[in-house]
């Protein structure tokens, strides 16, 4: 029940979901005052298929991450993670804070064998109508030459199970092509990638050709690759809301509106199971925490219903089709 | 004469820069045999104003950083910095890789005194029309706190003197706005920046918000800044060719021409000298190399000839102003 508006999206995002995928029920965790009435009109088949479970406590995001993971007891986010490490439920979407979700997620349902850093995945659009993975995305701020093998590693992983590609082209988010370029951590990633001929490593790619479909696979550590996704999702608003009406534009407004529509369909980004997403980050909602044991989606703390709603969905086909088990079983090999 | 397509590109950019701006004069360093056919049919007047340099070397690209410094004698690049040295010519310009103009720079030219490290700044294009300054853009990869407070002052002096701001607003770009979050040095630079009331910080920003003018000095390590630089001239890029003539587009192609032209003219970004540039990487060329005694301005590599001419003109402009006196006068202050 965290993420920056609270209820009042995530209980309607929760309805739209339910109402979208039937096989789906849901466990909702806060303040049962808050959500109750924001049910009472449902039907009784909708309301079946939920259940409250009454907390108040949320993460404190305020506090060091480390303060905050020592007084989680009782917050909505653990109880959430808990109960998917019960079996109550088969996974966990949360719009709170990142660094407490990937704590949280870590000590109660641990990384898969080998791995020593989750990370946090999404798919981008590409400009040929394709869709890349991109990882991490904000959940390791610093990343060791091991750390960036290891997302690749399951980054590719991700794309042949999501993308049905054989032998995706994995490429190293860098400021330049050249050998020499960048932190030595990525040199080294660099090496290791090319010393194992079951990955299918390209080289450096830089900012410059993200959206331009040249790898099926981009890697980089949680800080460049959250200031990345972030400026492009803020161009790509920026141009959607220019063409929304920008104060300029009242003379083209209707030349506008349908291009800006075209902008937005032809930027559409097919969903990793068969949906439809947008680039526009209002409606492209949802990043995964890969590496852990169980489905973990975080949205976007501003998400809105249908981004929210996306997320949940998202989780609920990740857990359908094992995903956990199939990025285990791809590193085993 | 370096950079990735060479003379074809940098001598008709030299001459429309001399045509643009009678008062300039040039200095051409490179091999003689290339550049002299290529001045032939030039009027005596022009040729009056150009003087070329005969050398054949240029600094190595493919060696490690310190290798192509030591073995940097009697390179076209370091030939023309001499000349900046020896107050033989006011400003360079050189396409040829960032490293190795930056060291080159710092031994022969000198930091200004109290500067670390001199730092990659650019303009960037904000959405109502205005502009902000970003920097470093790839200088320096690894970054200390202070460094970065280094660059917090240096980019407001050159708000202050190239967009005629009075106290601009500077922000750190970050994965979050929370005080907690990203890496050491920026919460610490946060904390310098605070404590200096002649500075007008106002906190983090993050990648989303770039182009939206929340800042007009917007401070980040070179990695940082070049991927986001970087991403965000990939995404306008995308949507201009997208407008240009996607191969879905035909049947609306007259229009998206228009959309196309309109949104080059509405991302125009005024250079800081009264001139225009675009958001077009392509038109849109040349950081400053900030904190040197001399001026110093980096073409992308790959810049066609209308940008390598912005950013020959753009030097001049720059030695003109006496910018290098100016940002040692405000560090003074």
């Amino acid at each position: 029940m965290g993420g920056d508006i609270g209820p009042r999206v995530t209980i309607p995002a929760s309805i739209k979901a339910l109402e979208q995928d039937p096989m789906l029920s849901v466990l909702l965790f806060g303040d049962s005052q808050q959500i109750l009435p924001l049910l009472e009109n449902l039907s009784s088949a909708l309301q079946e298929r939920i259940k409250v479970c009454h907390c108040t406590k949320v993460v404190d995001n305020s506090q060091d991450l480390s303060y905050a993971l020592r007084h989680s007891k009782g917050t909505s986010m653990r109880l959430a993670i808990e109960a998917v490490q019960k079996g109550e439920a088969q996974a966990c979407v949360s719009a709170g804070n990142t660094g407490a979700l990937m704590g949280l997620a870590k000590i109660l349902l641990q990384p898969l064998k080998g791995i020593e850093r989750p990370a946090l995945v999404s798919l981008i659009p590409t400009i040929n109508g394709d869709r890349s993975v991109m990882l991490d995305l904000g959940a390791n701020i610093d990343c060791s030459a091991q750390n960036l093998y290891q997302f690749a590693l399951m980054g590719a992983i991700f794309a042949e199970s999501c993308l049905g590609l054989v032998y995706p082209r994995i490429a190293l988010l860098n400021i330049g092509i050249e050998e020499i370029k960048g932190h030595k951590s990525i040199r080294e990633a660099a090496t290791l990638l090319k010393q194992n001929p079951a990955l299918n490593y390209i080289g450096f790619i830089e900012g410059d050709l993200l959206l331009n479909g040249k790898a099926d696979v981009i890697v980089n550590d949680g800080f460049a690759g959250n200031i990345a996704l972030k400026t492009l999702e803020g161009a790509a608003k920026n141009v959607i809301s220019l063409f929304k009406g920008h104060s300029t534009l009242n003379k083209t407004n209707h030349i506008c509106k349908f291009i800006g529509r075209w902008f937005v369909k032809t930027f559409l980004l097919k969903g990793s199971f068969q949906r439809l997403r947008q680039i526009n980050p209002d409606q492209y909602n949802g990043a995964t925490l890969i590496g852990l044991t169980a489905v973990v989606v975080k949205s976007h703390g501003s998400a809105n219903i249908d981004g929210f709603a996306y997320a949940i969905l998202d989780a609920a086909q990740q857990a359908r089709y094992n995903l956990p088990e199939k990025i285990l079983a791809g590193l085993e090999k």
